[in-house]
């Protein structure tokens, strides 16, 4: 069981009973509930977001808003990396623009957390360029969406060595509520939130795909949710993103451009695995069918309108008049 | 709201407090569960199949097992149809070999709930075929599977004139948990159907490439179920069909040839009504793989067959070790 090198740690230890001071990057929908959970848990945050407004927000909220990542690396113990992708985190950790190169102002023994979803590979390789500089890497996307990010009842999906898990766990335990423990490897977490996302994109884009059938042939979407709900047909996203077709209402919780993203990373590890995925590639098609359309920053269940739009219909007028008497 | 006309009913009405005979055709995997809980409840069920052995087990459980097709409707006010398709239907109907041709068994007036998974459009031709004979139709597809048959805990999705509905509801709170009304115009229950089959053949299809994905990465396929079941890559389907694959089991509860049938009509509908599929298209496409590879027979888990035999590999190698502390 490996442990961090703290010989040449030069963050000063945490008095007993006190917090280690985290770093956090990314103040998005899900990295703002992220961090606000490690802030209620009594951790001082030093937050840093690219927006100004996400920034201030995280100030008025009693976070240590920052504005360089190197005053984010400052005598932190602990960073999170919640942003995008992982040209960002590239940037963010050895980019060479006066704002970035955290990597530098890292001391040794640090550890890096990654919660953003990004290729297995990649977090592989990034543990190993880090380990260059003695810096450790948790591998640790999560799943959950922005309310599961706000109550602090995110699922996490976490791989890395035992002394660096151990070592996340009470932060873990502030943003998440299942922690599950994927491996040593860095990458087996995130291969882990891949396969989670193969199944959560084919079925939202699924959803769409029976909602609008059964809308076409004239059946009220609503009875169809209530049906499929209790049928061998339902899913987790069906629940949950229906009800935003239902209310027409695509103000996103999770933006059909993540799905670009993330069923892209899972096409993309099936190719060099050489394992097809040919279900993920299709309601990949479809994410991209929708952003052609123009709904890149619409929520996902917005896919619904590709077979609105090339169907010339809405699911909406098939719901039946109220009852008259 | 139309009623069934009465005046021409050659069928005996059953004294007050005694059922109506049932007369059953298809005696499967469903149709005996169906059969039997029709006995249980009370009723002088009729059975027949094809297969000698079913007619044999059913007249062991009680069943009246007749050996012709007139004989199921002989006396008969109400018949449920539980056979594999249209085809099959047609056949029984109005097939012109010695043994088919119930319609000229059939008194006017009679009842004949469809229970089989067919095109909404054949329902709604056939409900005007059989009016011409006087013969009313209730469209009354199932979801729940062999233990929801056996069980009498099946959903049914129903569509028919009002007094088919209130005539069959006994039967239908026999066989069934969940009675859902879809509408009036025969072919709505089976619209339903079809986008329930959409959603469950799909989920089937996406289960297996998620843990094939999973395991050719290197997670131990348990833990991945475990991981998903709590997850926002859930779904009824992943819950129910994985356990087949981690048991190795293949024993068919529903056969990889079902999906073969419903996913082409839920395609061929698609069509028709130029609502494009290409999810279900997808998963057709891997059913047809698992059916090119000899699985026609097997349970519908072993479409991840597809992805091991291509991939040479078994997702099961990927189970890791207990571990020995």
């Amino acid at each position: 069981m490996s442990t961090p090198n703290q010989v040449s740690n030069q963050v000063p230890d945490a008095l007993p009973g006190q917090l280690p001071v985290v770093g956090f990057v990314g103040l998005g929908a899900m990295g703002m509930g992220m961090a606000l959970s490690l802030l209620q848990a009594g951790y001082s945050v030093q937050g840093y977001d690219i927006n100004d407004a996400a920034r201030a927000r995280f100030a008025q909220a009693g976070g240590q808003a920052v504005d360089t990542l190197p005053a984010v690396a400052r005598g932190a113990e602990i960073v999170v990396l919640m942003v995008l992708n992982a040209e960002q985190i590239d940037q963010i950790l050895f980019g060479d623009d006066k704002m970035a190169g955290m990597v530098g102002a890292l001391a040794p023994a640090s550890l890096v957390i990654v919660s953003s979803t990004v290729k297995p590979t990649y977090v592989e390789t990034l543990a190993a360029r880090l380990a260059a500089h003695q810096i450790d890497l948790l591998d640790a996307p999560v799943s959950g969406g922005t309310s599961g990010a706000n109550d602090g009842t995110l699922s996490i999906m976490v791989a890395g060595a035992p002394a660096s898990i151990q070592r996340a766990d009470p932060l873990l335990q502030a943003m998440g509520k299942n922690i599950y423990i994927m491996g040593e490897r860095p990458g087996m977490g995130s291969t882990m939130k891949m396969v989670n996302q193969v199944l959560a994109g084919v079925q939202i884009a699924a959803a769409a795909e029976a909602l609008a059938l059964g809308a076409r042939a004239g059946l009220d979407p609503n009875r169809v949710y209530e049906v499929i709900c209790n049928s061998a047909g339902a899913s987790w996203m069906f629940e949950n993103r229906v009800p935003h077709i239902l209310a027409d209402d695509y103000r996103p919780h999770s933006a059909v451009e993540i799905w670009l993203k993330d069923l892209g990373l899972v096409v993309d590890t099936g190719k060099e695995l050489h394992l097809p995925t040919p279900l993920a590639a299709a309601a990949q098609q479809l994410f991209i069918m929708a952003a052609a359309a123009g709904h890149t920053r619409l929520d996902d269940a917005a896919v619904i309108k590709v077979y609105e739009q090339l169907a010339g219909f809405r699911v909406l007028d098939s719901v039946a008049a109220p009852e008259s008497d």
